[in-house]
């Protein structure tokens, strides 16, 4: 299978970090959104939406929205809960990631960290920090009450929350008040295949 | 089990159209955004996210998202497919509705139909116009392709997004240029247990 994405991404970093994780082979294609190499013709047959990461198969159906191919990959392994409300509350927090956590926290670090700041983006990067730590008072709020997102065990809502987190700090987030986050980013650190963005 | 909701929220919606297509017995639960009852203390144990939908089973437990949600009551039924690659799709337009279209249709519904369309928030109205159209266009591909969003038969997937499509004009979204998803409208509308927003 091909992955195609870019390893600064966050959100095609949480394939590159599950795949290692759980050992499965792949071909990696590196696009470069900033040269628009997701707006030619044959990308967007894999993804009209021109974004990635898009998985594509050996037999060549595509699947895009990162967590969609983090749980389409994890299935039947440790890292997807069986039990029905346990990947329920999987995708909770995935939604929640992409909702409440990655416009946020994710913007905030492009507009800082591939933009370089520029001065036409430094309002839309000050909106974004009210949002971010919000979602980091949530995290801190959970991981106060369980050592991951979903209880004892990790699975792909750590993952995919991983991907933008451990590098908030690159979008002006200082996480020295999330204790409870900072250990939680230190044991997905220390994880057997634990694989760093760059 | 109690869902606790606003009717005319898109979000929440989905989960009624959802229980009333399945046949599921529930408890509505009547909250208001506007007048803040979403940040009380008894919702924000609830939901710490302070949003709307939440489903709250018969033994406590909580679940948020309403994507999750409906993932979570669907599972077993004809609506969520047992298939690996199948579930992923699924997701795949879920996410795409939380990130690429509920931030553009629901948001610029939300300022005209709940605010009002007041002159401070009509810039960014404005500005959701653009998003909103592209997501209908890359539904309106895909509804060109398959009756349903993820192939022959109806998922979750068509429920999320019916929810604020069906929708979209009260965000100024005129949907005569998008054939296809006025079929797709129709067809949902026609099905046994179908309920209206209001």
């Amino acid at each position: 299978m091909i992955v195609y994405g870019d390893i600064q991404s966050g959100n095609c970093y949480k394939i590159k970090l599950l795949t290692s994780l759980l050992g499965i082979e792949h071909q990696w294609v590196d696009v470069d959104i900033l040269n628009d190499e997701t707006q030619t013709k044959s990308f967007l047959e894999k993804n009209p939406v021109a974004k990635i990461p898009v998985l594509e198969l050996d037999d060549g159906r595509c699947l895009s929205e990162s967590n969609a191919i983090l749980n389409y990959l994890a299935n039947g392994s440790d890292l997807l809960p069986d039990d029905r409300f346990q990947y329920a509350k999987v995708q909770q927090w995935q939604f929640f990631e992409q909702y409440s956590h990655e416009p946020y926290i994710a913007v905030a670090r492009f507009i800082a960290k591939y933009l370089g700041l520029p001065d036409s983006r430094r309002e839309e990067y000050q909106s974004k920090q009210e949002g971010g730590h919000k979602a980091l008072t949530v995290m801190e709020q959970q991981l106060n009450t369980s050592p991951f997102l979903t209880g004892e065990a990790i699975t792909t809502a750590d993952i995919s929350l991983y991907g933008y987190t451990h590098v908030a700090h690159e979008g002006g987030f200082d996480l020295s008040a999330y204790p409870a986050v900072q250990g939680w980013l230190e044991q997905i650190r220390s994880l057997p295949g634990y694989v760093a963005m760059s």
